[in-house]
């Protein structure tokens, strides 16, 4: 087998969310019934119940009607964008940006994700990822021929911190790696990293001279008014150090726009740029107008989506726990939670596949996060309130069915 | 100096179409008065001059209001969308496509060229490359760690062909090169490959077993009615050795909306919908919604739109050629002129920014089309008429200026 057939091998996509319509289930057999029920797609968040930023679609407007000047921004962005963006990212993180060497405009956080890692990451390169997290991450550092150095995250552990492993970290530093690559909140758990926690990683990070990049993807969607802790606003790390990688697709629900991010190191910024220019270009020209309204929500907007989604979270929860065998941590940011379930007679790809074709419930299996999470999966909880919990009840009947059956 | 570093310093930007506002310019001290004039970026089209498919952003604002179903489409693209474009495709360049299998829309035709060479492309590999040719066929080689091995079009050679050196294509197969990446019509000169050239390439990719990529994101614009011949319809090469890519963004003037499709080999697609989920997951949904217009557009709007750009090319070319010392092949298809200019006291790139400082005249330097064009630049023509015709005047004055001139 050549070289990129094994690359793309290990690069696939059909358990991804959102690509479960590709996947050939006919070979399953499933023994029950099919359990009536609105369809839900928990794979993402639902952008119909949870509608996109007012005035979102007239600020785009309002960019095509710029023309040329909005279209074919600069590779990192338009700068009266950039401009705006910087200065309410610098409010929100409590640090400084200068919005012409500090902050890149990327189609999506997955844009600037790939953008980060691509300048990051060369041939042989150790790099430190959580386990469980995004599950790209192990995929992008796969791509670049890095080797993934895995540091638990030990999520049941205690609900004062995330749960990091920080000897590990340390282990991973001390064996060579140069870049540690983790979301906070963390995706697929929700949880936040403690302040003691976020502290100690910045020293490590500084310590060993190793960069780290942070996706804060849902840093805005904070249940319970708990601490949140910037890590580009801490000064245990070199700033040039640091990326921060947020965007509008979740809490904001501006996904379809494709808009993302990053911000920090000078050098890592302008070397996202130049990658920038031979991937997409840039983030489309009309829709880069779109970052107007981010940060510049209606007022008691955010706090409205804030309570809507702590209120559907709170009613999952209850239901996971009281399910026999079941086990969650609530969610402290964002909208995952990534439940446990019994032991069942099929494995967890499986179970995804039936509940699916059987209850219209699309969920991503554990085995994304990190090849350990076998008995887990992980929701997006953003959906109608009633169509979710009427949801979860199926999926609890799905996991009852198949405690001892097995798929033929 | 790190093998990243190293990546990233080949990668440069500076001189990239659009980019121009970036460079240094505090080191010129440009030796004569500034020459009065409306500015023009020759880098790009001008999108206000020639603007977009009417009902572009209508169909845009449609998509927004199909929701979740047009946010978060595969990540190949939304497949009512794609059947409609493989219908349109497969008329266009006279093939069949399946829409299910064969096509992935991207973030612009940029977005098209690096998954198809991030899916080709292994560290090591020998991939032909034709010079003069897009300025980023070549880094994306040198990104993938490949190994450039150019071939010569010998553009003034003939105007019945486009001049490639097919005695160098063979050569470079036969030393081991399995990929073979050429745009048609040829940017950065216009010319377009004639039927014998096409089916000599299809013959050798086919004889040495080598997968071709043609991007053909201008053959729709093409001038006195020439034949165009599209390879991918060629019966002389294996159909899954084949990746076309075209897109909207140019003729059409889509730029803005970050759009672009590839079609052809089903595996390949694959391993580029694989790629594009961890690069930018998908073409903004709502942006997909636009491609509803391209090969739609209003009756008669595409040959008006042809014969302004036909009008603009004949006064440049005339302009060009009556310039002592110039040279110009003229356009076959597409926006683009590449005109050799005389010996000047100063480089390309010196040239290229005193145009800029000097006259308002922005255009691309020849070297970032291949190293030997130190002689040339590029315009994009798609600009308002006279304003163009003026600006070709203050190009001529600047190289009159520089002949024996150097900047201190």
């Amino acid at each position: 087998m050549d070289l990129i057939e094994e690359k793309f091998l290990k690069l696939g996509a059909e358990y991804a969310p959102g690509q479960e319509g590709r996947q050939k289930t006919n070979e399953i057999d499933v023994p029950f019934e099919k359990i009536p029920g609105r369809p839900v797609d928990f794979s993402h968040g639902d952008v119909d119940a949870f509608q996109p930023i007012p005035g979102s679609l007239d600020a785009f407007v309002e960019g095509v009607h710029l023309g040329g000047k909005q279209a074919y921004t600069e590779y990192r962005g338009g700068m009266d964008i950039r401009e705006k963006l910087a200065e309410k990212l610098a409010d929100f993180t409590n640090t400084s940006i200068d919005p012409d060497q500090h902050v890149i405009l990327t189609p999506g956080t997955q844009g600037a994700l790939f953008l980060a890692m691509g300048s990051t990451v060369a041939r042989g390169d150790k790099v430190a990822i959580v386990e469980p997290d995004y599950f790209a991450n192990r995929k992008l550092v796969e791509f670049f021929d890095g080797e993934v150095v895995p540091v638990q995250l030990d999520y049941y552990k205690t609900d004062t911190s995330a749960g990091l492993e920080l000897t590990q970290l340390e282990d991973a530093f001390q064996s060579g790696v140069k870049l540690f690559l983790f979301s906070n909140p963390n995706n697929p758990t929700g949880v936040i990293y403690s302040r003691d926690e976020i502290q100690e990683i910045a020293g490590l990070a500084e310590q060993y001279g190793a960069t780290v990049i942070v996706d804060q993807l849902y840093s805005r969607q904070i249940f319970e008014g708990r601490t949140y802790t910037h890590l580009c606003a801490e000064n245990r790390i070199d700033r040039e150090n640091v990326i921060t990688i947020m965007g509008p697709s979740k809490t904001e629900s501006l996904s379809g726009y494709r808009l993302g991010v990053a911000f920090g190191s000078e050098k890592m910024i302008n070397r996202m740029e130049k990658l920038q220019a031979i991937v997409s270009l840039r983030a489309g020209g009309y829709n880069q107008a779109v970052l107007k309204t981010w940060f510049s929500e209606p007022a008691g907007w955010m706090e409205e989506r804030i309570k809507a989604h702590q209120a559907i979270r709170d009613d999952l929860v209850a239901q996971i726990r009281a399910a026999e065998g079941f086990q969650v941590r609530a969610t402290e940011a964002g909208s995952y939670l990534f439940p446990r379930i019994p032991e069942l007679g099929i494995s967890i790809n499986e179970f995804v596949k039936a509940l699916r074709l059987q209850a219209g419930v699309t969920v991503t299996p554990g085995k994304e996060f990190g090849p350990q999470f076998g008995d887990s999966f992980r929701i997006n909880f953003s959906q109608d309130h009633q169509a979710a919990v009427e949801a979860m009840e199926r999926v609890i009947q799905v996991v009852e069915a198949y405690r001892n059956a097995s798929i033929k």
